[in-house]
C-alpha cells in the first residue's frame, strides 16, 4: 500500500479554501498512485477554529463540504483519513475519519479531550467513550486523534487522565498506528514527539504514522514534522518542519528494519526562528496584509523583528520607522539605519520631539517637560500613534517589538510600544532574543544586525542616559526567575530555595503581578515556549498582589 | 437549627483578608447564636481564580488557612459549611467542606465542572464521582456546588452533562438541599435561578438554601441574592443583591407552609445599573485605586459611564476631561459641561486642535489635514493619549466608554477611546445604554444626563457633520442582528430568515468578524449579558470572513 501524508495549511474557517487544498493534494497522490493519504487533525476548518464551533452552521458547513467535495473522490481514488468534527446525536466529536470507496467506512472519535495551556478542547468537544481497530490493507490499524496517545503509562510518569486509548487498541492487535494532530511548535517539542513516537512503536511493536497540521494560526505556530516510524521505532521519514508538504512512502517498509533512516531532529535557536518566520508570515497574509511597518529603535528587540520581517516577507514589504526623541542618543539612529540598510527595507525618520513639545505645552503648567513616568509613556504612545497612522493610511500591519521579559515585568507601554497587530517576538525572554539576534547574523553570513546594538547596554531611551538595569535586574539572571514563575508556576519561596536572591524574587513577583492589565490588552504574541502569555496563561488583574 | 447564610465579597487571591472576612462572619453568626454558616464556592480564593489554581504553593496556602484558621473555629462555634479547592491524590477538586467540632465532616466534591462561555473549571479541577449525603440536625441533606443543580432532567430541555448529581442525592433521601456558588450575574440570571431553585424544591419536595458571591472580580459581577426555599417552593427568605450580607433564619421554617413570601425578584434595567455600580466600584479598589478619569464628549456613553462612577465612587472621585476637536460641534461641549456640573465631578478642558495640527504637520507632506480614517484614529488616540497621562501621572484610574454595538462592529478606535483599565459598558448594547441613561435620570429624579445628550443623533464627531449612521445602521436594527450572531450564535442565513436584509445581515457579520483584533486588545469590559466579548467569546483573528 501507497501511503501519503498530506501535511497542509489552513486557514481558519476558509472551509472552501481548505477543501480546494485537500482536494489538490488526493489529485496529487493520486497520480502518483497513492491508496491512502493522511490529513491533519480538524484539517477543513483548520486548527483551532475556536467559538467557531459554537456556531452550528459552521458545523454543518464542514459536513456538507465532506460529504460532497471529499467523499466522492474515494469512490475511484485512493482512501482518505481527515480529521473532522462530527456531530451525532447533539453532541460534538473531533475525529478522525476513513473514507473509502464513497463511503464513512469508520468514525475514530478524540478520547482525550486537552484542555491546559492554550487549549479549550472541553468547551467544543465531547469525549469518545469507545476505540476500535479497522483494518487498512489487512493491517489491523488505529486511527487516533493528537491528545490520544500523549497519555501512556510509562512515558508519561504523572498521566493527567485516567484513561489511555493506546492500551485498548493495541489490546485489539493494532499493528499501525496512525495519529493526525494540530501540535503546536514551542522550543523542544520537536524532539519530545519524536521520542514519544519512537517510544510507542518499540513498546507496542507497531509502526507508527504521525500527520501534524503545518503554519501559523494567531498565537500558535504549527511546524508540521510529520514523521513516519517503524515498528521497531525506527525513524524512516520526516517531512519538512514549518512547510506543507506530501510525502508519499510504501506501508512495506514500516514493518522491515530501516535502510535510510532519519538523523534526530534539530530544535534550537534555528527552529524558533524558523518557527517565528512561518508565524510571522501567517498572521499577516491570513488577516490579509501583505506588508508590515514597525519602529526601529536601533536596539536589538526591534533588530531581531525586522529581521524575521524581511526573512517572511521580503524587504520590499517592511518599513522602517525611526522615531527618535530628543533622548535618543546618537548611535541609535545610525544603529537603526545601519540596520535598514543591512536588510534593505525602506526607512524614515519622524522626530517626536514636536508631538511631545505640544503636549507638553498642553498638560504642564509650566509648559516644561518633567521626565516623569507619565512623560516617558507619552513619548511611546506617540511613537505608537506614529505607527498605527502609517498603518491606517498605507494598510501596513503593525508589528509590536517586546520581547516576553519586558512584557512579564511590564516594562513597556499601553498602547506605545505594545501598540500593534502582532507582537512577534513576545513569547521570548531577552536572553533568547540576544541568542536569536546572534543566530541570524550567522544565517546572513554578516553583520545585519550591527554589533553595537548586540552590544550596548540596553535603554528605553526615554530620559537621559536611561539604562534598562537602572529599574530591572539583569537579563540573565532575571530570565531564570520569569522562567521559574511562569513557565513552571513555581512560587516565591520555591524559587528563592533555588538560590536567588529573596528580595530580587519578591520584587520580581510583584512586578509580574501587577502588569497583569497591560498583558491582559497586549497584542496576539507569537508562541515558541512552553508557556506563553495570551491563552496560556489565564490570570486576574484585580486581585490581592500581598500574598 | 439557626443557619447563618455568609455572602461575601472576597478578593482573588486575598487568602488572609478573604480568611478574615470569613472569621469575622462566623464570629458574628456566633454571637446570633448560629449552629451553621454557609459561605459560597471557593470562598477563601475568590471566584475565579483562574491560573492561580496551577499554582501547588497557592493550593497549599488555602488548606494552611482553611485548617489552621477556619476549623479551629468549629470546635466551639457554629459548624462551617465552604467552598474551596481541594487536593487529593494529586487531583484537584472544587468542593463544599463541612466543618463540625474541629474536624473535617465531609468532602462534597463539585461533578459538573462548567467549560462553556467565561468558565475553564476542566482546565483546573478533576469531577467528583460520587455524591452522598450527610445528616445536618437529623435532616439527610445534599450538599453541592453551583453547576451540579444546574442540569436537572425536566428543567433543563437539552441537559449539558450525562450525569444529574441531583437524581442521584434525591434517591438517597436528601430533604434538604444546600448550593453555594459563585454564579456570575446576567440581565435574567437572577429570575432563571429563582425558578430553578422553586421547581427543584417542588420535584424533589426539598428545601433549598442557596448562598452565592456577591462583588466584582475583573469582568465578572457576582450579584449574591443568596435564597432560601421551603420544601414546597416557596421563596421565604432572599439576600440583598449586590452587597454582601450575613442573614440568619431557623430551619424549622424550611418545612411548614411560608408565612411571609418574598416577592419575585427584579430583574431589569435597574438590576443592570446596580451590576455596573458594583463591578465598576470593585474593579477600582480591587486593583488598588480609588479615583477615575473619562473622557467626557457629551454623546450618551460617556454620560452614562460618568453617571455610574459617581454611583459607585462618589463624584469627588471622578474626573472628566473635554477634549474637544475642531469638529466637536458646540453642544458637546455644553452638553458634557452641563453633565459634569449636574453630577458634581471636576472637569477639565485640554483642546486636541494642537497636538493634531503637529501630528498633520509631521505626517503630512503638504502639512494638510486629510480627515481620512488614519486622522480619525489619530485624534481619538490623541484623547487617548491625555486619558493615560493622567492616569500614569495622577493616578485615576482610565475608563474606556464604548458600549457593545460599537465593539462588535469595529466603530472604535484602539489605543484611542478604547484606552483605558476597564470597559464599563462594553457589554451594553448601545439600545441598552439608551435605556439606562433614562433610568440613571429617573434614579436621580432629574435630567443628570442632558436630554440633548440622550435624543441627538449618535455621533463621533471626528469628521465635520460625521454621524454614527453614516457607517452604520440605525442601533435599532444593528442590535438585534447582533444578538442574534453574538449571543445566539445564528448564522448570516438564519438571521436573514428572521426578517432582515441580505446585504445589511451580511455587512453587519462582516465588521463584527473583521473587528476581532481590535476586540482582542480591548480592556476587560462589565459583562451583563449572556454572552460578552473577551473570555466569553473566543474567536480567531487571522480567518477567512467569505464564508
Amino acid at each position: 500500500m501507497r501511503i501519503a501524508l498530506a501535511q497542509l495549511n489552513p486557514t481558519i474557517a476558509a472551509l472552501s479554501d481548505n477543501v480546494a487544498k485537500v482536494k489538490d493534494a488526493i489529485a496529487k497522490a493520486a497520480r502518483q498512485k497513492a491508496n491512502l493519504v493522511i490529513f491533519s487533525e480538524l484539517a477543513l476548518s483548520g486548527y483551532p477554529p475556536k467559538d467557531l464551533l459554537l456556531y452550528e452552521s459552521f458545523i454543518k458547513k464542514e459536513r456538507e463540504l465532506l460529504t460532497e467535495e471529499i467523499l466522492p473522490l474515494t469512490l475511484l481514488g485512493p482512501a482518505v483519513i481527515i480529521g473532522s468534527s462530527h456531530l451525532d446525536q447533539h453532541k460534538l466529536y473531533n475525529a478522525a475519519l476513513l473514507l473509502e470507496h464513497g463511503l464513512v467506512k469508520s468514525v475514530h472519535r478524540k478520547t482525550l479531550l486537552p484542555n491546559y495551556d492554550v487549549f479549550d478542547e472541553a468547551r467544543y468537544f465531547k469525549r469518545s467513550s469507545k476505540n476500535f481497530t479497522v483494518d487498512l490493507n489487512s493491517i489491523p490499524t488505529a486511527i487516533t486523534v493528537c491528545e490520544d496517545i500523549w497519555n501512556d503509562q510509562g512515558y508519561e510518569t504523572n498521566p493527567l487522565y485516567a484513561i489511555n486509548p493506546l492500551a485498548d487498541l493495541f489490546a485489539q492487535g493494532a499493528r499501525l498506528l496512525i495519529n493526525i494532530s494540530a501540535s503546536p511548535y514551542h522550543l523542544g517539542k520537536l524532539k519530545m514527539r519524536e521520542e514519544l513516537l519512537s517510544y510507542l512503536a518499540r513498546k507496542y511493536k507497531t509502526a507508527v504514522i504521525y500527520v501534524n497540521q503545518a503554519g501559523g494560526n494567531d498565537e500558535l505556530i504549527f511546524d508540521g514534522s510529520s514523521l513516519v516510524f517503524n515498528n521497531q521505532g525506527e525513524l524512516l521519514h520526516r517531512c519538512p518542519s514549518f512547510a506543507e508538504d506530501l510525502m508519499l512512502f510504501e506501508s512495506e517498509t514500516l514493518f522491515c528494519p530501516g535502510k535510510e533512516l532519519c538523523p534526530p531532529g534539530i530544535d534550537d535557536i534555528s527552529t524558533v526562528c524558523q518557527a517565528l518566520t512561518l508565524g510571522l508570515r501567517d498572521y499577516v497574509k491570513k488577516t490579509g496584509f501583505s506588508k508590515v511597518v514597525l519602529g526601529l529603535s536601533g536596539g536589538i528587540d526591534s533588530a531581531v523583528v525586522a529581521a524575521l520581517a524581511v526573512e517572511a516577507l521580503g524587504a520590499e514589504n517592511v518599513l522602517g520607522l525611526l522615531m527618535p526623541s530628543p533622548y535618543s542618543s546618537e548611535h541609535s539612529i545610525d544603529d537603526a539605519l545601519t540596520l535598514a540598510e543591512n536588510l534593505g527595507i525602506s526607512s524614515r525618520i519622524i522626530k517626536i520631539e514636536e508631538p511631545f513639545k505640544t503636549f507638553v505645552n498642553l498638560l504642564n503648567e509650566n509648559r516644561e517637560a518633567l521626565l516623569d513616568l507619565a512623560e516617558e509613556n507619552l513619548q511611546a504612545r506617540i511613537r505608537g500613534n506614529i505607527v498605527m497612522h502609517t498603518s491606517n493610511r498605507e494598510g501596513y500591519l503593525a508589528l509590536a517589538t517586546g520581547n516576553k521579559s519586558e512584557l512579564a515585568v511590564g516594562y513597556c507601554t499601553l498602547y506605545g510600544d505594545m501598540a500593534g497587530g502582532l507582537a512577534v517576538i513576545a513569547d521570548l525572554p531577552k536572553t533568547m532574543v540576544y541568542e536569536l539576534a546572534k543566530y541570524l547574523n550567522t544565517l546572513y553570513g554578516s553583520a545585519i544586525i550591527p554589533q553595537r546594538t548586540i552590544e550596548k547596554p540596553p535603554s528605553a531611551e526615554l530620559r537621559p542616559g536611561q539604562k534598562d538595569e537602572d529599574s530591572l535586574p539583569p537579563y540573565a539572571l532575571l530570565d531564570p526567575i520569569l522562567q521559574l514563575y511562569i513557565e513552571e508556576n513555581r512560587s516565591g519561596p520555591e524559587i528563592i530555595n533555588r538560590g536567588f536572591d529573596k528580595t530580587l524574587v519578591e520584587k520580581v513577583i510583584y512586578m509580574v503581578d501587577r502588569a497583569e492589565f497591560k498583558r491582559r490588552q497586549a497584542a496576539p504574541g507569537l508562541r515558541v515556549t512552553t508557556r506563553a502569555f495570551g491563552s496560556g496563561r489565564r490570570m486576574p488583574i484585580a486581585r490581592s498582589f500581598v500574598e
